[in-house]
């Protein structure tokens, strides 16, 4: 049933490709640690960023835009409805929404906000392991902060419940990283403990995530294959550096430099 | 008509010289994607940043402030209402200030705080060509986010008619920036491709400009020296770097390290 | 009375090890210039940060982080009730919270949110000179900007005042830190000038305060380490790089790195 590696390598060469071709402009709703970082890795890997939050312009710039991604992770009430009015556009205009529920089950305004913001239907949900049980309405969970106190084995039963319930893609990264579309399950194992020491790069995932979903047509294929570039870039920046200074400046560096080659001799995809 | 390549770096050297001397207090209403950057890019270069951006507090911070910069870049009604305010405060004062007009003809709301921002008659207004062009009225013209889809050539005649009409500085920036008060025009040719590949690198200039405006009694050729030494820095650092996590950080150690002798070597003026 | 040298690295060395062990989840009410920074300092020293600001749940995040750091850098009216939310939740739950007074002195706005916050007493303050000096009330002090116009060795009687009538920890940094509780003062001559080129080193600071400050049971130790460590870290730094963008990385690797032998060879302590 799960595809072999050398498929999913290719498709995401493919995609990756195809991304970087098109070059589709990436609508932002980020948290504020976010925005630098988020913008930054889109430009890296070849996609054009836009952060706009107002009220008053989202929908009119979700119609401008190849795909919206929102971040619950500086959240207040203006943003929260902010980020309604866009999620309704995406769905409105048929294009691909991301929901990155940063530190849900920390407080019941973050519930609350996933809680208004599922029915919108996000084509791809990405989030830490802590973060994907929350959601998927894994009772008593408390992330500890922002950071996952889960691993993503833990949260795999709640990520394939929460993706067949809300129709649509689950992405729960950690040490492992599990896509699922709540029947088909990849499980991708690279990627560095360095990353989780540098803020917001999960953020930034999520964003990357909307950049592959603009292109691929199937969301499963283009969230595997965001997943899959984003853990081989970092686990080749942790091959260069001393700290998680240097690991920032080389993990930049590497999204615009991997490429077919990288993703065929590195991807590592697990049972 | 148009000042020789000698005389143009000899006034940037002593701009530059006279910035560094003043370290002058540049006030920001910045976008939260480009405040990073741009204060880190002030700091730099040898100037003193400050982010102020509530309505109860702009005026004041003003009249502490050397130069204003806004930037629209993340827009919303109350930062609306400060920039105006902030304007003000600047207008009468007799301080120069900056008009970064970021997404310019992408939605109303850009459209109508453009609109509502150049009766308060901003020193200069910096660009990229898409949105130069959108300010300047150039109906029909939609940018693609927050990159330019125009070169500076097609934004040259929107930028002349922009300055003769607003009494200030234009300057569009892309591969050749042009400079131009409505009369004169310089156009440059340094800088390099990486710096569309760093977010809010343009933000930083705007932010930039105004340390120079601060100092440079003719805020045409304050706008000409900011251009200058941050298209040459922008040269010497894609010497240095394999990717833009790399080049960002040698873009801003190149902001501290220029001085007259790059500028006298590098500076490239064209017809 | 003044503790020495050893005595102070060792104690130093002490809380690193114990702050590295506990991990401490740090809540920032953070301006927005300093999250990025902030929360990567935070990480790279091995805290765990978040930044949560809404009124709607900063009591709530509160009880669920070990130290509160509030940071008035880029200011606003619903942020000041957040800030004044939190610091009641933190007095209240017994934690630890430090205040950044950012631009204290520069705008009646400023001078208000810092008269709103400390009855809700800071465990620690800290600010630069001029800061300090300006919510010590000290008449007639108008802080450049965000920048340090005064020396310690100016703020020092304020700062010492200042500790006694709040009964809290103060810490004014510059080329000499000084940390007090209003009868102890320990001086400290570490850290470098190219700190102050890197924008929100010291909001940076004041997070990594937070960090100790959560371990720490004597809040002058914890403020005394949290300086000695950033201070080293600083310093070795320098002696690395060329420029703000590569000491800005350099910094950041710093922090993950510095362990008890670099803490007991480099310590200065100053009369």
């Amino acid at each position: 049933m799960s595809a072999s590696r050398t498929d999913i390598a290719g498709r995401t060469a493919t995609l990756l490709e195809a991304m970087r071709t098109a070059r589709p402009l990436v609508h932002n709703i980020a948290n504020y640690v976010s925005m630098d970082i988020a913008a930054n890795a889109l430009l890296a890997i070849g996609a054009s960023p836009a952060m706009v939050h107002a009220r008053e312009e989202v929908a009119e710039f979700v119609g401008l835009s190849a795909a919206l991604v929102v971040n619950i992770g500086t959240l207040s009430t203006p943003w929260i409805e902010a980020m309604i009015i866009a999620a309704d556009a995406a769905r409105g205009h048929g294009k691909p929404w991301v929901l990155d529920p940063v530190g849900a089950g920390a407080t019941k305004l973050r519930n609350e906000a996933v809680k208004s913001l599922l029915p919108h239907r996000p084509s791809i949900i990405r989030g830490n392991a802590s973060e994907i049980m929350a959601v998927a309405g894994g009772a008593g969970v408390a992330p500890k902060g922002v950071d996952s106190a889960n691993t993503t084995q833990e949260a795999l039963a709640f990520a394939l419940s929460l993706a067949e319930h809300e129709h649509c893609i689950v992405v729960a990264t950690g040490a492992v990283d599990i896509v699922t579309d709540g029947h088909r399950v990849v499980k991708l194992a690279n990627g560095s403990p360095m990353m989780a020491k540098v803020t917001a790069l999960g953020c930034a995932l999520s964003a990357v995530t909307g950049a592959f979903a603009a292109v691929g047509t199937d969301k499963f294929d283009a969230a595997v294959a965001a997943v899959a570039v984003y853990g081989i870039v970092g686990e080749i920046a942790a091959e260069q550096v001393k700290g998680p200074g240097s690991y920032r400046v080389a993990f930049l560096d590497g999204l615009e430099l991997i490429g077919p080659k990288e993703i065929e001799s590195r991807l590592r995809i697990v049972d």
